[in-house]
């Protein structure tokens, strides 16, 4: 028998994957969508064989538990399903950040049940099922996370979600848990309240719009994320507070050592900063 | 007798604005490039109708002339050459940053000389006359700076350059100089600075390969300028330190007003802050 993959939250996360599961894997997937419209379209687009409008329906029958929720709702909704969750069910979440959620899971997970988190570094600024595409995580980096024993992380569900990540296109790294929210305020979340506040320099006064009109390309670029939905990165960014927190205070650190380099006219230092973040951002569009 | 336009340097923008003169507009074009490899170059591609390793030469002939080296360079070339200067002749200058220049010219302008600076916002990452193409200025901003009479500016003279610029395929745009350097360092010295920060805080210590691996398209692109050339970038920085430090400062300012709103949890403060943000990003985006 096909194991079967239910995903709660057919948004555009959840309903990528499941499409691409559909399309790449011998899975069966079912989902959970708390609008009805939603599970009507998921049904008719063959993206799922079951969609439910009640996520205890998907806890009844799935063998890998996929919250692909907002990591608040996931949380929340895991404490409420947790008593109905069965043994050997494998518990995974695609949230961007991953403290809050594991420290849940780890209260509430039933004996026997597994959990391995992963985060598919996969979106866009435009969210909702609407959106979804079987290939969304071709190419992606599709992070598989480390854990304790003792949390419910168990090496060979490590090693399927990570298959599952190849089979739908991507890159597959494994990082510890307690690295990874860290690692996503620096490169992730700090940056894209620097995208925010770089926009909300250039054009939050009376010479704002004049100021837009003679951006260029730079400008479009770093702030391109500024464009996210508020709502969705109000959401990953107080999710990962103190992370996000400590990475400002790091450009904080960063912004004053070149206010000084400036003031006290010490260019030739300042190239060579310019020069080592050169060499790194070159190594990056190596990779 | 068509005008001919001398252009000093025949590097990317020079090179650039003298392939696109040739090929849109009825000027005539001159150049000056110190090695003798990029005279010869010019003339084989008729780039120029003539090229000399000598600015004077230029000087002497041209009616307008384009200072279109590095902004440094420019106004210690121009201290040199102002006692050549003919009358009537136009100066100009392509730089990104033009309050350094602006104040040599006024020191050194010839009686009758007219000076308009222009900032054409193109280039690329890539420089040199190898990169230049006729092309650069199609659907770029073309800066016409204003500035007082008394400092050699005229009004036909801007209105010359400016349809320069439309010939060109540029978007022109008027501003007057004193503002110029400020919105420069908003728009763009800053959030170069900015780039590089953020490449170095996720690429600058030992676990900056790993982190480099996991970043993905918000990262690049917010990123993307610190691969530019250092020499160039140091340049354009130190030529408008006193606006790129105040800057720095206005960033300093945001970020400790959204530290402040993570720490107090003053979480839908920070989405309207989000929300505000988008909305500038949105305009920007159907300019």
């Amino acid at each position: 028998m096909k194991r079967k993959v239910g995903i709660i939250g057919l948004g555009l996360l959840g309903g990528s994957l499941a499409k691409g599961l559909v399309q790449f894997t011998d899975y069966e997937v079912i989902g959970y969508a708390r609008r009805s419209e939603i599970c009507e379209q998921a049904l008719a687009d063959k993206t799922v064989t079951h969609a439910y409008k009640d996520p205890k329906e998907v806890v009844a029958e799935a063998d890998i538990l996929v919250f692909a929720l907002p990591p608040d709702t996931n949380a929340r909704l895991f404490e409420e399903l947790a008593p109905l969750i069965r043994p050997r069910t494998l518990i995974t979440d695609v949230s961007s950040t991953k403290t809050n959620f594991a420290r849940t899971v780890k209260q509430y997970l039933p004996q026997g049940a597994k959990f391995v988190s992963i985060h598919p570094m996969a979106g866009s600024e435009k969210g909702g099922y609407g959106m979804a595409k079987a290939d969304l995580f071709k190419n992606c980096t599709w992070i598989v996370l480390e854990d304790d024993v003792e949390s419910g992380w168990d090496a060979a569900a490590a090693a399927e979600l990570a298959e599952m990540g190849k089979l739908l296109g991507g890159r597959v790294e494994q990082i510890p848990m307690s690295v990874h929210d860290g690692f996503m305020a620096t490169i992730s979340h700090m940056p894209h309240m620097v995208a925010a506040m770089v926009a909300t320099i250039a054009g939050g006064d009376e010479f704002g719009d004049l100021r837009l009109r003679l951006a260029a390309g730079g400008f479009r670029d770093i702030t391109r994320v500024a464009g996210g939905n508020p709502g969705m990165w109000r959401e990953i960014i107080t999710g990962n507070r103190t992370e996000v927190v400590r990475a400002l205070s790091d450009l904080e650190q960063q912004i004053s050592n070149i206010k000084n380099l400036l003031l006290t006219a010490d260019d030739d230092t300042l190239e060579s900063y310019l020069n080592d973040a050169k060499h790194i951002r070159d190594k990056f569009s190596l990779l």
